[in-house]
């Protein structure tokens, strides 16, 4: 992948999720990964979306963070980030935003279960939130121990990140991923319908379940896996 | 009617869906029924309505399903789309959408109860939920199935379509139809209007009971049938 | 005034709702009165607006209700507007929409108490609710019969129309009006706000009280009448 | 500082709070001090922001709240700007919204607690909510006695202005300040993005407890004060 086309995408993407409403002011942050050279491209710190330019996007060492290209300081997000693509090798982007209705959901530490086909198209179940950080990880490496947390949560319950690609962390706000950035991106769009569509539906039924394990099945393998039978054939 | 025709009247009617805000990424689609020649024009299965052409919309024989024109996939909801058209002779186009307050009733599992003339200006009466599909019929032919849910709840109320023409499958989202994809494609926004005021009514007086009939008839006879005075003379 | 200049204000003030947000489809309406020349310019029955033209506003004759020139059919609403404009001599305009939230509390039956100082600054006090028509006024002229509910709640509230400009019919949806149309749309606007936050205040503090006479009093007479300081000098 | 720029510095924040969906007909008004000449520059009074120049913008005194330039009524509101700039020297610009949503909470009487990181990104605590006016307050200088009442409310609870730049006046809505306009203006949006997330946590959580303050202080200085190191160097 040539470094240009990396920086294109990522400025691309991080404007996507300002377009469609999930990040007002510096609220949010892409990023890609180039696997081969052990790069990630990710927005640079405190620039609003309608000044950014792909110059400003920075390049990060997947090893040790340090940038690598670029004369600007990486979003203080980026230790997160590159938890995550250090462990999850299938990773190739990853969105942060703090969207309004997903956020509420980590504000109020609650998981959105899986209420409806919109969710399943999308996640194979529930979003899951994560646990709230300790002190000590709050006052050390905060930003790598939330990816950590992230981690920590997908581990507990052996999902794998590209079936479930969206977490809440508990009173910060949501992060999706996805095989790549452009995929991370309309995760976020889907994970913010989704949580909008599912604050809805409690409110309209409180002792509302998660719809039948078939159901849920049917509708996310219809767009994922090798049975997926969803757009155009490639 | 010409094929470039129709496909055009159904290019537009899923764009007006995203416009009017009823559909993110490929969260929807609209028809359209050529009863003549014995043909739907359908939205292509997963792109975007920003790369969307007259020349992807496909066109599939209402009989058998097969695509008879084109080059693309058709929507993967045209089973459910084609089981309406043989069914309601009266039809002429079909919307899809899993619009934010819609889906919320739908995933509630509760009809709308018409509250208001808002309501009754379009529909004669709730908007009813589908039961939903048994495991049987998820592992079968699902979108098909799904048609045939609408079917039934429709029958089981002997509701004929053009009064009532919107529905909810629960747990997923809403259809829409008309005798026209452009009316259809009304229903579909004059739904999410009233599914939204519908919603904030029920917080306000969580008792609330339908208005009374006369009032119901009044509004939808003064659009709709012999007696309507509401538009301009045709 | 200028038969061509009150279309175009007319006009102006159907586009205004629209862009206001207060309108989609057809749910809506304004009108201007001529009273020297004792004539109703409105919205034509039906018509979107974003096929509207200042030639599609019919003049209709306030005494009779008889189109008295333009090629169109008025609103289905306009015996509403001309109750109100033959009882209230000071009013110049009248809007009607279904603007989301003045709806719902309008569905709810539920008068829009003064809970801030947004509402004190256009309405001064509880924006009031009809009582609901009888059988007899639906199947009747219904029209005509729904002015006459509004000005009944006015009048069983000794209420000038000019210092509440606003009314929800029940199970309907909200009225607004002004010395002129312009002031009708503002109002139309600021109901909307009004009725939005005060949904979201209830929601918060369920036994919320109005504001006390003495703050509501400041805030409406700083922006009318003899002491207001509101605004540019005239 | 320029006296133009200063008029179009001005300009420029009243137009953003417009952008930003803060404001809706002529609620809101925001200004900025030039402490060196001792004068304020504000919005006039009721002018529409579209019909907004920066030659409109009223230049008062300090001081004595004189008209010193400018053709213009400066915003009834400029009294209380007066107060709050006289009393914190470090203050630079001050923004006067009704945003829907912290105005919900205004007129609640709630404090919005810090529910999340957005909160803590940019408050360090709970946004206040001050005590409702006296009747001879609103009856006497009522404007001036609205400023009084925040700093009221600020030096009861202790709080520097610039660590906490926000405040909600009960029944009313939020004024928010900043070292310069622009951060009041930044403080604004992020104000009206907490106040939502904020309210749709409430209803998912009832029972919601602040996060705790080392979270809370963590982002806060992630941003704010000597050892921030978010956003890029100076």
């Amino acid at each position: 992948m040539q470094r240009a086309d990396l920086r294109e995408r990522v400025l691309e993407a991080n404007l996507a999720i300002g377009r469609a409403g999930l990040v007002v002011l510096t609220f949010g942050n892409a990023s890609a990964i180039d696997r081969e050279a052990g790069v990630v491209a990710i927005k640079p710190s405190g620039i609003p979306l309608d000044s950014l330019a792909a110059d400003d996007i920075a390049i990060v060492d997947l090893a040790s963070g340090a940038v690598v290209e670029g004369e600007t300081r990486p979003s203080s997000d980026t230790p997160t980030h590159l938890a995550l693509y250090r462990s999850w090798g299938d990773v190739g982007g990853i969105v942060h935003t703090h969207s309004p209705f997903a956020t509420a959901w980590a504000q109020a530490h609650r998981e959105i279960p899986c209420y409806g086909t919109t969710h399943a198209d999308h996640f194979d179940g529930s979003v899951p939130v994560t646990r709230l950080l300790t002190p000590a990880e709050i006052q050390g490496e905060y930003e790598h121990a939330t990816g950590e947390v992230i981690l920590e949560a997908f581990a507990a319950r052996g999902l794998p990140p590209l079936a479930r690609s969206a977490v809440l962390v508990a009173s910060h706000g949501p992060f999706t991923w996805g095989a790549s950035v452009e995929a991370a991106v309309e995760n976020a769009i889907a994970l913010e319908a989704v949580a909008a569509s599912a604050y809805r539906s409690v409110e309209l039924a409180p002792a509302l379940e998660a719809i039948p394990p078939e159901l849920r099945e049917k509708h996310f393998s219809r767009k994922h896996g090798p049975a997926a039978y969803y757009g155009q054939p490639a």
